[in-house]
């Protein structure tokens, strides 16, 4: 295996160097190719299916796992997506001239290699490629043994079309140990690895992030919380706190826990519990917010817990100290906002409150590199070093400094 | 010890919120302040001399551990460089407005609590509190117990100085067990701690970035080339050459290996063998060196070695193709240098070769933060994410995203 990764550090050294509309035309041509093999895709993809049944995996993982004629569509649209986005390599970030004439250039230029870890979908297979191959990184891809011939495919296709345009196959490839301990060796590898990216569930997360010689950007759980102010407007608050529950309550973005001024949990809470009841949403409350609805009562462990669900616990607060004090202590340092229309409160809020996205008066669900205009996202990260947030190609660049003399010594 | 954590991530808190006056004059009261009590100061460090002479430690040791009077001046006047710096919390870095009307702020905040893991001089304890101070971070400081007393001492000098200003202590801690099992329970504290910078030794970084939970920055070794191509300057070469071996050998951008090509082997290596003679720098060379000057055989193993001494090995290659890949085999990723007049040659290899710094007829030993223009230096990055090369106190802050709405959902 070591190998493998040998040819990948070499094929990153020219991925790196090439530009951009030499990218954009390779994505177009895998986009093409994924579409005109889709029946060798979906084939595959059977294979995968079957297995699984066989194994009795879940509904939802069989779900995640089938491709059908419309999603194979989509991936290619993706990597046509991605063919679109602003080539971020070359990029001048900062550039000065020192007083002995000497000019400093600091330039964007790709990571190199980058190891993605994921579970089930066999689009991450070609999502990844791409978003990797645009930046000019190489990628060395880890997918889940149950996706095993849905990728294998994919891959197969995307080699192909990068050994027509005499770029080295390499740049793109899988690990073929698909087992843990195939993870627990690629973490391990910082000599070839540049960065790894786990995507999947909370134990895999846990388990790179412990385990890892290369640094990694984790993609955690989202325990967001809206917290609703005593001056807010509460028509607002409303309308913002079943958004953020109920518009899509699978997502890390989601509302996990609602905060509510005790000044106003009497007129806010059965407003709110009818809204969420209309929306079949669970609802666990704080023994305050026992006193004025009569919902479950909330235990210690729901502060914790990132339902993805339709379930909402409440509590009530005394103030923004209380909430602020709540959403550190159990906050995953995702999404918070505050409903509010006091411009100081705001204000505190905005600075005091440690997460990657800070919100006044809007659902924490904008989180998300195609909202905030990044296109194609790799993710978000919940790490506070080097990315944090939504994280578009830009992320995946570093930089360098380019320094121009001529013949200057240090005195 | 984890409520010594605890105290610091609470602190961190508050520190993240004070404004760049504050900062100024707390540092510059520190300042003051050793100035005042230089003679505790130096009393102390009296102590761990004499435990270090006890204990046969190193004359290179001891004279780092040594403070007198001109250098007690110096770490206060470095604090007062530190209050000088720009602040960089607050700095919008990006912003802009969705077609929905939210506005999205991409603002720097500093990362929170960072532990710096150090050696011998004692003069890095109130550098590294005054850098984190300064970007709005608290610190847990880890230094070598050979320079226990006089570290107490100036511990207890900036806390005084924190507590009279009514600000936390905790902002600037010590850990009390200063033995390697210290280490090894700090880098595993991600609950606390952000982010980990070691200086010091190579086994010291090895073992951090080996063992870490917490996200390390490092200042790792540099191996740096010069590489003289064909189409160079010998004059610049020359003196670009001593300059980056001989003006200051034991740093981490000092020249390690020089490449030459070899059309001009026959006239420039005896040039520098003479002027290197001169300058009583030792040279190994490979074979083909050997041919025209008479030197000492250099062996696999010079090739990897960052002498951090008047030593100098020398390799003659055929060309670009051929310096490249010897610097991405043995080089440390640091400061790389081509001394060229050709245009295309000098932008294939500010291009190719992937190290923090690549200079084109210039010296490697501009690789400094003070050089750079970033003022107090934190290190010099050898890591690829987050911050590369000079590392300014710009580089201890992190970002997150202050999103401003009037009541918007997702649809």
């Amino acid at each position: 295996m070591e190998e493998i990764l040998k040819n990948v550090k070499e094929a990153s050294r020219v991925i790196a160097t090439l530009n951009g509309e030499v990218k954009r035309k390779v994505l177009r041509e895998m986009a093409n190719r994924i579409e005109k093999y889709k029946d060798e895709i979906i084939e595959a993809n059977k294979k995968d299916l079957e297995y699984a049944k066989e194994n009795n995996l879940s509904e939802a993982l069989i779900d995640r796992l089938l491709l059908n004629e419309d999603r194979v569509k989509s991936m290619a649209n993706a990597l046509r997506d991605i063919a679109k986005l602003k080539d971020p390599v070359g990029k001048v970030i900062d550039g000065w001239k020192i007083d002995n004439g000497l000019s400093i250039n600091k330039v964007k230029i790709p990571i190199g290699v980058i190891g993605i870890i994921y579970e089930s979908r066999p689009n991450v297979t070609s999502d990844a490629a791409g978003l990797c191959f645009m930046s000019g990184n190489a990628c060395i891809l880890k997918g889940g043994k149950e996706a095993f011939h849905s990728n294998a495919v994919i891959i197969e296709i995307l080699r192909y079309v990068l050994e027509k345009n005499k770029l080295p196959v390499d740049a793109i490839s899988m690990l073929p140990d698909y087992s843990r301990s195939g993870v627990e060796w690629l973490i391990k590898q910082d000599k070839y690895v540049d960065l790894i990216i786990p995507r999947g569930g909370e134990a895999l997360i846990k388990f790179v992030s412990e385990n890892s010689k290369v640094p990694v950007i984790k993609h955690d759980k989202g325990l967001c919380h809206v917290y609703v102010h005593k001056d807010a407007d509460l028509e607002k608050a409303v309308k913002i706190a079943i958004n953020a529950k109920v518009q899509r309550p699978g997502v890390c973005n989601a509302m996990e826990t609602l905060l509510v001024d005790r000044e106003i949990a009497g007129e806010f809470l059965p407003k709110i519990k009818e809204e969420m009841e209309k929306n079949e949403v669970e609802l666990r409350g704080c023994e305050i917010a026992l006193e004025y609805i009569d919902i479950k009562p909330a235990t210690e462990e729901d502060w914790h817990t990132e339902y993805l669900d339709k379930v909402l616990s409440i509590k009530v607060v005394d103030n923004l100290d209380d909430a602020i004090e709540h959403i550190e202590k159990y906050g995953s340092g995702h999404s918070d906002a505050i409903v509010t229309e006091n411009y100081s409160v705001a204000e505190e809020f905005l600075n005091r409150v440690d997460s990657a996205c800070v919100y006044v008066n809007a659902s924490t669900r904008f989180t998300d590199g195609g909202v905030f205009g990044f296109g194609a996202e790799v993710g978000i990260s919940t790490n506070k070093l080097h990315a944090r947030g939504p994280m578009g190609i830009d992320d995946l660049t570093t930089y360098k400094y380019k320094i121009l003399g001529n013949g200057q010594i240090r005195e």
